[in-house]
């Protein structure tokens, strides 16, 4: 029996946790929640899974669904804000929490919990993104697990199990292309919101939709692949593969590549992070090799989907230059979706916050500094809209 | 430093063992050859690499070989027959036998080095098709490690390490489906031995190019999957993959599926398991994804290529069955290659053989029953033929 907490229940990841928690034999127990405002959903949850703790980071969010609680007799704490997000993430009687808010808004409860000593199964890769060294620091000081959940660090994770670091020459993240793929600029300047939404292969939330269509949820995972698995970046190498049935692979030195391979069904990497890589009985579908059709695999076009090529310069200077384009992302992707900005704006949004604020790149990376920026950065590219 | 010999030297997986050792920076030490009849070839050998031990499975051979090393003041011993190989394969300063002579001829020397406590690098495969449990349980009263060198089960032991062979739920066995993938009987009934020795993708022997080209290969890498990783039947899937990139795979319980890949280059298996799993720096070129265009999958046409369907068969019967199949698939290929049969005959003869038979296959697996079976399945299918 594993006692759990998700932060960010609501959500796609955590929708699917649940899922992943109700074919487990009782094997995992829910304990605390928490979700920004959805406070139907959240109370759906309460109902089904009883757990301890809820915590809301709206405020009114929070009223509502205690005043709930009470005026039906159902005995839960509840928490508020990012405050009550880090008290879900290091409760006494849990052993790991699912970090599957989105955005570095998970950084704060994620060094809460490792703090705590609590194993963390890693939906958040903004969190790595901004605070790689520090986290990965942290959890190693704490003795603490940081087990991947993205489909491609998972597939890696998986590769690597029961082999050296020392032997790996290269990580080959894969990558779908998104809806945009072998497109060009001129395609790209004419492309709506809706477009960009429309991710061919996985079922995912706005934002790291959106980050698909520009590869910039790519260039995050290189990012975040760099931290958990200790790997320069010159050997993190982006392989486009159409087909998502590859989730990524490892190269090791003597030219032996071992790749995991499944559906596209979060709910694998999933419940292989929440058991600390036990494996269990399949909550997803096998894929049939007789049926699968061909894979494919393609160089990126760095030139057209500029993000992944930002990425990779800013994981290479380190510091807090990561922290700014995460920042900038965000901030753009959120004016994408509020129909503010243009598909082809994120990008361009992003050098330009990395040329302006190019004298923090090289500041020491704490959480202090990291929540400072980022917030300068935010409001920056917000004003410049105004 | 660990110290090997050599069974079939100067055969296409000897060879490449050869280059293996070369480039091992001294690590591997050559101590013991053997071979057929090929002297100029294993006098190279003892030339370059000076082993202490030869011997030769032909005694003309080895009375040539002797005479050379004592008129060139060569300081080794010769020996000869199965003996000599049985010799070659126990000898007292070796660690690691491998075993890449052609044919259930391995199995003697096999169960020798076995009970010598030598560990066993497997390209033999017939050997364990023949007397798969007695080997493997042998192998494991001796705390001998079995390690693959076909690159199909390299594969699925890469596949399998660190994880638990009760997690397994199917081994996955790619096939490159061979020169006469998609064709149909009647084409069948048309090819040349030259066709058939024609393989699309790997260069091999003959013997096991011929069986390439029936399935029979495959046929038999089932059952040598069932020993090496104690699958049942029912669990091993056969995969045509025409570009032989992916070289097997193993699906989880979870439906995680874990592969692994490489070029066309025995090198890779054989480096893995000379050195017992530990990576050592490459022999053989990696892959490049940006140029590898589509990897695909197909259904085995197990109605035209029958040998492959019988393997099934004979493997499920378990016993001596899958010594005849064996023995008959032999002596019908050298028949194919003395052209004195027809492609499609060998797959004839072995049902035959199989019907001819029946009242032995569920005798005990021993090794006088193997070899007294082996050879009456082989004189009964020659005679028909005179």
């Amino acid at each position: 029996m594993k006692n759990i907490s998700i932060l960010g229940a609501t959500g796609s990841i955590g929708t699917q946790t649940l899922d992943v928690i109700r074919k487990s034999n009782g094997e995992i127990n829910l304990i605390g929640i928490s979700a920004n405002s959805s406070v139907n959903k959240i109370i759906e949850i309460i109902k089904e899974f009883k757990p301890k703790y809820v915590a809301m980071m709206d405020e009114e969010s929070a009223k509502s669904v205690e005043r709930f609680c009470i005026e039906n007799s159902i005995d839960i704490v509840v928490y508020k804000g990012i405050e009550g997000l880090e008290a879900i993430a290091s409760l006494e009687e849990i052993d790991m929490v699912v970090t599957s808010v989105v955005g570095m808004i998970g950084l704060r409860p994620t060094i809460k919990a490792i703090e705590a000593g609590k194993d963390i199964a890693l939906a958040n890769k903004e969190t790595l993104v901004v605070a790689g060294e520090l986290v990965m620091k942290k959890a190693k000081e704490m003795g603490v697990d940081i087990l991947p959940v993205d489909s491609e660090h998972s597939a890696i994770f998986q590769a690597l199990n029961g082999y050296n670091e020392k032997d790996v020459k290269k990580i080959i993240l894969t990558a779908s292309g998104g809806p945009f793929r072998g497109k060009d600029i001129d395609f790209l300047k004419k492309v709506t919101v809706e477009d960009a939404l429309k991710h061919p292969k996985w079922n995912m939330g706005q934002k790291i939709s959106i980050d698909s269509a520009t590869l910039m949820n790519k260039g995050l995972e290189v990012i975040e692949a760099h931290f958990l698995f200790n790997c320069p970046y010159d050997n993190i190498q982006v392989v486009v593969h159409p087909q998502s049935i590859i989730h990524s692979m490892v190269e090791y030195n003597d030219a032996s590549v071992i790749a995991q391979l499944g559906t596209t069904d979060m709910k694998l990497p999933i419940q292989y992070a929440i058991n600390k890589k036990v494996r269990k009985d399949a909550v997803c579908d096998s894929l049939n090799f007789y049926e699968l059709g061909s894979l494919t695999f393609e160089k990126p076009d760095l030139d057209t989907f500029k993000c992944l090529k930002l990425a990779y310069k800013v994981g290479k200077e380190g510091m807090l230059s990561p922290c700014i384009l995460n920042a900038a992302n965000e901030e753009a992707v959120a004016l994408l979706l509020e129909k503010k900005i243009k598909f082809l704006d994120i990008a361009e949004l992003i050098e330009e916050a990395l040329e302006v604020f190019k004298e923090e790149k090289t500041k020491e990376v704490t959480i202090e500094n990291v929540i400072r920026l980022d917030s300068e950065v935010r409001k920056y590219i917000r004003q410049k809209l105004n």
